[in-house]
């Protein structure tokens, strides 16, 4: 099967990195997704992640791509079920952390005139608040074997990082050992942007 | 249980539906996003629909909040198994034209010289291959029991006249039709943004 993607998106490195880890393989085309009028065909939207499944079905968006992948792996799941709904909103909050933090790339790289100094100020606020909670819950997210959750922090983090800062550390210590450590895995290294 | 809601969120009505489909009693509280720094203990990301659990968790984001409803109703599910990661693309699918509306709502409704008109466009073109996609899709959505894909389509064609056109109806007359006899379940017209 064939993942579209790009260099730099953190949902399409969400889901990389969950197919890297449960050994799914899969070929990664990176497409530049403005001009990209032949994804229309798999995805409407014209979004990626888009995966391309090798009946030419297509799957998207990253939660349904990683939790598709998740399900054909013959691995463990990356969800268990004993996790309860907690996973799910922990997932959520990450994800929430990479919408933040493309939506304020987003922004910052608008023409001058164009851009709402506000709205980015807004989001750097929620990213804030939702790092400071990732602290609060870093326990419960760094303990046990690998899963969704993890994946989907670490990810979110090192975006914040890529475009927007590394400041969080200093109040957020718990999780910045555990992200250095974290991110030595062989899925970040090889997925990271640079 | 109490789901904090806006009064014409596509996200909050799609949870709301699901709520009052599956006759999952809980208190609907709608509230101000923007200026609700309340929320921000229960959901950093400050953003709704979030819904507080009796025992004081909160649930996060629509599709965690549908699915946990989903799973705790006694009702038969609305994703049933059997239909295969399809539905969920389908459901994707469907978030994907209420996000597109979304954002071109908050692009149409910023200051004049602020407002990036090529990012309207290019959300309008989204909106139309959806619905185009929705329209071939029709008669598999159409089908079978009540089911997540069927409530999270009819409200983001919903949202889509409530907040930009109804013209999409002259290219898609299948989905059209359909929308019309299930926009008079109750729950629809409980939930109708006015």
């Amino acid at each position: 099967m064939i993942l579209y993607n790009s260099p730099t998106s953190p949902f399409g490195r969400f889901v990389r990195v969950v197919a890297l880890e449960l050994g799914v393989k899969h070929e990664e085309k990176r497409i530049e997704v403005t001009s990209a009028e032949f994804l229309d065909e798999l995805n409407p939207l014209r979004l990626i992640p888009t995966l391309e499944l090798d009946d030419g079905r297509a799957v998207y968006d990253s939660r349904v791509i990683a939790a598709h992948v998740d399900s054909i792996s013959g691995r463990p799941t990356l969800y268990p079920p004993s996790a309860g709904v907690d996973l799910h909103v922990r997932l959520a909050l990450a994800i929430g952390v990479m919408e933040a933090g493309v939506q304020r790339r987003g922004e910052v790289t608008r023409p001058e005139p164009l851009r709402n100094l506000e709205y980015i100020a807004k989001l750097e606020q929620r990213i804030g608040r939702a790092i400071a909670r990732l602290e609060m819950l870093a326990p419960v997210i760094a303990a046990g074997d690998l899963r969704i959750d993890q994946i989907a922090t670490a990810v979110a983090l090192e975006y914040t990082d890529f475009r927007y800062t590394r400041d969080w550390r200093a109040k957020a210590p718990f999780l910045a050992g555990w992200l250095a450590r974290f991110a030595e895995r062989p899925s970040f290294v090889e997925t990271r942007p640079s």
